[in-house]
């Protein structure tokens, strides 16, 4: 369906619930005027941008639904480059329906979700990876995952794209000269210097699309299983890894809404911590959609705990875990746990033995019960995660979305490179290098359907 | 706990949770200052009040936190009348919380509940009326409850009390005055003209008083017991009643936090039903605390509503009302349920005997399930609320402290008429007069303790 987008648009911009505040957002060229029309206190059409007036909202049976304060900021100085009004008033569910209600009942329709943002998309504010960046940055929760929303938000992934389309569009017009005097069998460009172009381009596409692994599971969490057989310690290592991250998060009340049971912050990366203890318990059973689940989840995960106790023989230790598949790109780590009942001499041994048996595999002594080096741990699983990042450029792609463009733009400039190799006529390579160029331009937005920004802007919240 | 008024606070003033804005709220005399070290774009120190600045909030390490819009509101142009900031930030959990991190490390600290507004009512912006009047708005689920709580709010409780403060305060003049010259024994103001005064004043004072019950009834919601025998059709009566309401509520999606299963608008008026299903049910098992409070409640009832069918003999239908044991302004209203299994005339005249025969009580054929007179019930339910309130003066009192405050002014005035009637000397009636004078005071907190500010506030929400 496609909005219409000289609409006056209206939403709560702020959280739901009670509050001292609730901000109630307007846009388009009638939001002034409406606004003012039932706002008692200085004439909101007669004022600057960027400026702030306090009055009162005056229905038309003359009740004062409330006092607040009305900022407004003029076409084209707003987040959309529309006129904007934010109606900042009594964060009482009741006054907000009411103001609400009321200027629905003069054409102002309700925003969709992300309307506000994909005007100011569609004016020229924000190109689509910024767009996504907004919506990344309220829902970042770690701070590597703000850092990279704020990334892209500043416009990091779009100049990384720009600059590409940019060489690729040079490129482009020297074929489609070329083109233009097909008939006399011209090459204004050298083959050779147009390959080279094209393979610097993929070189910098793949070190992007290198990216998104670490991106990927910065953005949407690091996947942590925890595997062993049962009373190892798994639920108290957990639990060791939990608690002490809480106290930050409660010292100040109000600003996080729900902790997730088992996720952690870790040097600033969210580890979402998989719980495989219903794996082996229903091992016998008739497997439930549940357990497939829980399957589905530990092939996803790019750490695996392997914990085991330090006190059985290293040798079954290293036989038991090297029957483990492993994923590919997934990254183990065997925890000896319960090492406060061992020396820590014999513990040391034990892990390199385990570790050389192995394969080399990272191996740790530990003890959740008493927090044997519970703060090693933390830092091994950060370093899983960093070390891939010191090889990684610096923009680094989170979005999926992007990153599929990317596959796309990068198997279209291979078949450029075949053309070029193979002597097709420039015609054909040229038509590969505009598929190239679109799909580099659908991540920017510079290329947009209804359905790319229907499905890019569902998930944004209200009154964004 | 006396808290320091000079400090600067900060506080997180919208509700708590993901969404598009979240708005930081810092006030005190560093505010601006503060905000301004970490703010990347104008000088916020230099900008005028009232005003709007876009910039970025970036933290000793160089690190975006995020691009807010900060609001500068410099004293005495604020609501506490200090120097305040409003940031507007992207509604993360993430980013509200790294920004009051930041600014709490520079020596703010965070704000008690209702800080603001006590810094409001200290630097003389709103009496304590209008401070709980704020709390009364926020909190507001009707019309009828946003009605009083925006009349408190905007001074009508403080008018008129300011108005007997006067009066008495004049009196008081007087009085004072034969006291300092005691020993000549002289009177100067009639004492049969002192008694009218304190009579008129006295008059005020029971008129609002007896609001106090509507006006309470308002605040808290109207509680309404839906009472009979199994099966007549009390749930379904329930259903009826709450099923039409809801629509309205999820029409603008996010206002609304959570709709509570039992309680309806009607007419403006919230109405509390409550759940008497237990009641029953448990009558023959040991009594739990739940049935005990369920039977408090029944107790607080306003409106009784006595469930029957209207196919029982109407004599059996009166007797058994009839030896229903009401409260002092409890109101019953009969309803003889399944009056779509009976013609209507039938119907009628049933209503008229057992209204006969119960001393006129209001009696009402309906069909909960059919919804027949279901409107009908609903406007009686409007009426025994709004017809009490057609005897009450235009402002109505709804807060219990202020009650409690009046009660004890009455008490010492009906002193000092008995003073004068008794010719008690000047100095005793002073005394009586004075502590009425302080009641009166404690209303709109012309005299306040810490402990008395302490249990207003605290209830507030953090932020405002």
């Amino acid at each position: 369906m496609r909005l219409n987008l000289s609409d006056t648009i209206i939403a709560l911009s702020t959280p739901s619930g009670e509050g001292a505040i609730g901000v109630i957002r307007l846009s388009g060229p009638k939001s002034i005027e409406i606004v003012d029309t039932f706002f008692k206190g200085k004439n909101l059409t007669q004022v600057d941008g960027n400026t702030v007036h306090y009055g009162k909202i005056v229905d038309d049976a003359d009740t004062i639904i409330d006092e607040c304060l009305a900022t407004v900021f003029t076409a084209p100085r707003s987040y959309t480059k529309e006129d904007i009004i934010e109606l900042s008033c009594h964060g009482s569910s009741y006054i907000i329906q009411k103001i609400i209600e009321l200027f629905l009942s003069q054409g102002v329709r309700l925003a969709t979700p992300g309307e506000f943002t994909l005007r100011a998309f569609l004016n020229g504010q924000l190109d689509l990876t910024q767009a996504e960046g907004v919506a990344d940055l309220i829902s970042a929760k770690s701070a590597s995952q703000h850092e990279l929303a704020m990334n892209q938000l500043r416009g990091g992934v779009s100049r990384m794209i720009g600059g590409l389309r940019e060489k690729l569009i040079k490129f482009a017009s020297l074929i489609e000269l070329e083109n233009d005097f097909s008939e006399e069998d011209v090459e204004f460009a050298d083959r050779g210097k147009l390959k080279e172009l094209v393979q610097d381009i993929l070189k910098v596409i793949i070190e992007l699309q290198s990216s998104f692994q670490y991106g990927n599971a910065v953005k949407e969490g690091v996947p942590v299983a925890i595997i062993g057989a049962p009373n190892v310690g798994k639920s108290t290592l957990l639990n060791a890894l939990l608690n002490e991250e809480r106290a930050i998060v409660s010292e100040i009340a109000g600003t996080t809404r729900d902790v997730i049971e088992d996720q952690i912050q870790i040097g600033g990366i969210l580890f979402r911590f998989i719980d495989t203890a219903g794996l082996r318990e229903t091992s016998d059973k008739i497997e439930s959609i549940g357990i497939i689940k829980a399957k589905e989840q530990l092939v996803k995960a790019k750490i695996l705990l392997y914990v085991t106790e330090i006190s059985e023989d290293h040798h079954q230790i290293a036989s038991k875990f090297n029957s483990i598949e492993l994923r590919e790109n997934q990254k183990p780590l065997i925890l000896l746990n319960k090492s406060d009942e061992k020396n820590s001499c014999n513990a040391y041994d034990i892990e390199e033995a385990v570790s050389t048996l192995t394969g080399h595999t990272p191996t740790l002594a530990i003890s959740a019960k008493t927090n044997i080096a519970i703060e090693d741990l933390k830092t091994k699983l950060i370093t899983f995660i960093k070390d891939d990042k010191s090889e990684l450029p610096d923009t680094i792609l989170s979005n999926s979305r992007h990153f599929e463009s990317l596959h796309q733009t990068s198997s279209s400039l291979e078949n450029v490179i075949v053309g070029l190799d193979s002597g097709v006529p420039s015609d054909l390579i040229a038509m590969d290098i505009r598929h190239a160029l679109h799909y580099l331009g659908e991540i920017s937005g510079e290329i947009s359907t209804d359905d790319l920004l229907d499905s890019i802007f569902r998930d944004f919240c209200i009154g964004k």
